[in-house]
Parts: structure tokens; C-alpha cells; sequence
């Protein structure tokens, strides 16, 4: 049967790419993509002329649609702390309360996919950090907008899987980067190429001791893909989805500078409440998507990101309100 | 100036209390009352004849109106686990909806005041738990309807008081029993008080030693009153609130049992993840509330708590229609 799906926050950096999965699918009848563009970009979904997407500009807390759907994919958030600590209230409302609106949308039987995120977990106190691990958040924090409204989003969630049936898909995702990252987007990798690129001045917080474990965007899009669509699997989540490989920010900065010529470190007061380490357990998702791997290294990857940022940054300046081939809805 | 206050839950347990203490205000122009009757009784508010006071059926995250208040108090949601496991995403709703709707509605310098819950810390790994304690949910567990919305909600408040200057107040309640709570409620003291004058047997489950705070409703409220309009204090929260005097469940229900001829015990299974302990640290309640102690004993609390489940259980049954002398409006 053909599928009508819907995604949410489809022009963003990881949205974009599963739309370019998506459209793979020949089981697929619509795609309408939801994204108010607060932080997706119209240019994301620029090369997409696929005849079956449909883009609405609306938020996804106050989307209303007469049609129902077979495959909801609720990404709609901003990821970058900058932009979720300037917009907490927002921030809320497109993880929670559009979440709460999405699952309207349902048709019985239906699946709604959730990217919630690593940040669950707070600043861990173990390492790596498995599903089980209930996380050290401050929920009065500077940071809480995201952390909490992902964690209650789950809730949300796995509590209507579990009074009411419907079937969900929850990942939780570990650093990723790479191509379609927004040159503001504030995060270490992306932050540091537009730096590179334009001022020459990689800014570090704190000591750069801090560790991420990378994923590229094309690694991590896999997991999802198989796991929101592909895969038949029969495990509703959690999940950890990343890279387990902890790198220190200090060493992408250093790489980073051996790579643009002029670069250099500029060290910054520490970010508050920056988690000083974060790197997932992925004996449950090695379980539940056999053979997947994130097998792009940081090194690929940066090349890759750095090339991308080279076109989009130096070359085409931000073109933000480029115009879109897919159809533009209300 | 003449304030005008509302209050969500009103009709609650707690929130009919808190209504005792706000009609003795003098500075206090119109108090209106937002209830669903979802877990509030309108008996709660059957004695109060002061017609400042107008009571509006509504949920309270979509209740509408065009006044403006100078304070808030949030006091809407079920607060017992069989009821907010039945509906967990009405509770997500009434909580932080409801606050997000509410922070709408405050007047420019206006407070909002918010009931958060010692369920944010949820099976604590220390004893007593401080403010500081960023506690240990599983925000995938039956329980966590209540225990994320209130931790997300928490964040709300903290964000927009960070970004907007918004005044707000957060306490953390820990158990807190006394008259007006349903018969049906569920949790332990008055379980096992409405269970004693009816079927004679109390429910203990699992072995009956998880521990719990009580904290009787009069002594409660009292340091409500103080922090959320009385005292003058410059801290904006969290503040837990409660009795540091910590009991097992198996005790209070033997107390009973010795009060009750022909009451006995009976044991049920464990319920999942029920918190095997719970005690606040109240060193910064002393600190922001000075002299307040939670005095009336658990032996005192339990013996009016009784009288008044003798009369409102045996003697006048459930009379949740009963109609209330308050004006009702919409």
C-alpha cells in the first residue's frame, strides 16, 4: 500500500537528508515536509523536485491538515545551543507540543518516528552511556529547554505506546555534522569550519578537553533510514545512534587548523553547563540494526564538511531565501 | 493595589486548601478559579461564599480569557499515579500546556507560582535529596507522565524567567496528605484511610518499606502561603517543601489499622518502579522560610484526616455533584 508520510523539520540539517532518503522509496505516495524555517533552510531541500514532496511553511505545534498519515517523522527542533537557549519556550513547543499535534495526524496502525537526543543524559557520570542510564539533567538549567522537552517528548511517546498502541520509533542521537549544517549553527565542527574559512579564529570554550563523539551526517542518516522504514524491527526504543569513537574538541579544532591554511585557536571562557564528555553505548543499536556501522572517520568526514562548507560559505555567501523547486504550500 | 490572582486546580486538594488562604487576603481584588474537575471536587469549595471568587469549568490548557493577572498559581494536575498512568498525556497537558497557556495571561511584573513535585528526583540514589540533586527518572516508565511534565514545566518557568524576566516561584512537593483528598485517590494515606472504613483491608505493596515523607496539608499549604505571596524573598526556586520526618508505607498503615477496629493488612504485589525512599532536604526551606516547620505529626495529621474521611466517606458518600455556592461560570 502506498504510504503518506510526513516529516517534521524537513528542511533542517539532519531533515534534509532523510528527505533525500525518502524519496527513494517507491512504497511512498506523499511526503509532505513541515519546517517554519527558524533553523532549516529553504536551499536544504533546493535540489529536491521530486513530484510526491509537498513543503509547508508552518510551525508544527499549530499545523492542521485534513489528511492523516501512515509514517510521521517528528524532527522539528533546533539542535545548536545558541539557538534553543534564545528560544526555550519555542524550543518547547516544537518538540512537546508538536509532538502532541503530530500524533492527531496518526492513521490507525500508523508510526511516529522521534529524533530525540543524547542530551537526555545530561552531564553523565558513566561512560559510555547505554539506554538504561537515566541521565543527569538539570532541569533549570540553561540548557533544560531541549534536554527537557526531549525527555518529556519520550514521554510522551513511550506512554501512548504503551495505553494506547501506537507504534513508535525513538532514536537518541549523539553529536552528528557534516554537509547542510548552517554556517551560525553555533556547534563545535560546523563552528569551526565557518571559522576557519572566514575569520581564521577557531574559538574554543574552556579547554577543549571536553569529548564528542562525532557522526557523519551520511552514517547516522543510515541508522535512521533502517530503523524509521527499512528494517522490520520489533523494538520501539530507545536507541542510541552515533559515533562511539570520543574525540576531545581541542583535537577536530587542531585537525582542522593542519587543514585551511591560517587557521589558528582562539581560547574562550567555558560554556555553562557544557557536558564534558558524552560517547553511547551502542550494544543495543548493533543488536537491533545488524551490520551497521559508522564507519566514516572524523577525518572523512571533516573533509567532506570542510569541501561542502568551502561552496556553501565562501563561495555562495548565505543564500537563505533562495527559491525552491518543490511546491511551496499556505 | 487590589491583585488579581488565579488559580488552576483550584478545586483540587490542595488547591482548595490553597483557596482557604487566599480568601483571606484583603489585598486581593477577583480570584478565579480554573478547574476541570478532572480530580478537583466542587464539594472542595462547597464552603466558600466570598464572592471575589468565580470558578470557570475548563482545562486549563485551553482555557481563554481576556484578563490579565498579577498572580498565577499552577496547581493543575492529577497528582496520584493510577490516575495519571490512566491519562498521561492529558497529564503532559495540564502541566505544561497549561503553563505555556497561563504565562500568557500574566500581567507585565506579574508571578507565577508553580507546584513541581519531589517526583523530579524519582528513585533517588541519595538521602535527603537537595535542590541541587538532578535526580534519577526514567523518562520511558509509566510514571513519567508526571515526573517529566513537571521537570519540563520546571524548565519553562526557569528559562523564561532567565530570558524574560519573568517572576516565578518552583517548590517541590513531597507527599502530602489530609482532608479533601478523594477516596478514590490512590495513594497511601488516604488509601488506606478510605480502605479501613470500608473494606476493612489495607493494600500493602510489595514489603512496605519504601519510605515516604509526610507532610501533613495544613502545614504545607502554610509555607505555601508564605512563599508564593506572604513573605517578601528574593529566590525564585526550587524549594522542596515537605516533612522530613520519613516513615515507611507499612507503618502508617499499622497506625491505622490501630485506630480502625476490625481493619487489618493485606498484602499485593510491587508496583513498578515505585521509589523505594523520598526525603527532602530542607535546609534551604529554613533558610528562605524562617521558623516554618511542618509540625503537626503524622499520629495528629492521620487522626483528623480520619475524622474527616469518617464524615466525608461513611457519612455523606461521594457527593461530587454536590452543587457549590460559588459562582460558575462557562
Amino acid at each position: 500500500m502506498a504510504k503518506k508520510v510526513l516529516v517534521s523539520g524537513g528542511a533542517g540539517f539532519i531533515g534534509s537528508h532523510i528527505v533525500d532518503r525518502l524519496v527513494r522509496r517507491n512504497d511512498m505516495e506523499t511526503l509532505v515536509i513541515v519546517d517554519n524555517f527558524w533553523t532549516g533552510l529553504r536551499e536544504n531541500l533546493a535540489h529536491v523536485t521530486d513530484p510526491r514532496v509537498h513543503l509547508v511553511q508552518a510551525d508544527v505545534e499549530t499545523f492542521a491538515t485534513a489528511e492523516k498519515f501512515d509514517e510521521i517523522i517528528h524532527l522539528a527542533s533546533p539542535a545548536s545551543p545558541p539557538w534553543y537557549m534564545r528560544e526555550p519556550a519555542r524550543t518547547i513547543k516544537a518538540n512537546l507540543v508538536g509532538a502532541l499535534n503530530l500524533v492527531e495526524m496518526l492513521n490507525p496502525g500508523g508510526r511516529i518516528s522521534f529524533a530525540s537526543t543524547s542530551e537526555v543524559y545530561g552531564d553523565p557520570l558513566i561512560s559510555p552511556q547505554p539506554e538504561s542510564y537515566r541521565g543527569q539533567v538539570d532541569c533549570t538549567g540553561p540548557r533544560s529547554s531541549y534536554d527537557e522537552s526531549k525527555r518529556c517528548t519520550e514521554s510522551l511517546l513511550f506512554e501512548l505506546h504503551r495505553t494506547a498502541g501506537i507504534d513508535i520509533r525513538i532514536v537518541r542521537l549523539f553529536n552528528v555534522y557534516g554537509t547542510r549544517t548552517r554556517p551560525d549553527d553555533g556547534r563545535a565542527v560546523s563552528n569551526f569550519l565557518s571559522q576557519a574559512l572566514t575569520t581564521g579564529e577557531l574559538t574554543i570554550y574552556g579547554d577543549g578537553l571536553q569529548s564528542r563523539s562525532w557522526g557523519y551526517v551520511d552514517d547516522i542518516v543510515s541508522a535512521l533510514e533502517r530503523y524509521f522504514w527499512l528494517d522490520n524491527v520489533d523494538y520501539c526504543g530507545p536507541l542510541n545512534v552515533g559515533n562511539d569513537r570520543e574525540i576531545p574538541v581541542i583535537d577536530v579544532a587542531r585537525h582542522i587548523v593542519s587543514l585551511v591554511p591560517g587557521a589558528r585557536l582562539k581560547l574562550c571562557p567555558p560554556i555553562p553547563q557544557d557536558p564534558t564528555n558524552r560517547r553511547p553505548d551502542l550494544t543495543l543499536c548493533r543488536k537491533v540494526l545488524p551490520g551497521w556501522e559508522a564507519n566514516i572517520t572524523y577525518e572523512e568526514g571533516v573533509r567532506r564538511t570542510l569541501e561542502w562548507f568551502r561552496e556553501a560559505v565562501v563561495l555562495k555567501g548565505a543564500q537563505t531565501d533562495a527559491p525552491s523547486p518543490v511546491r511551496l504550500e499556505s
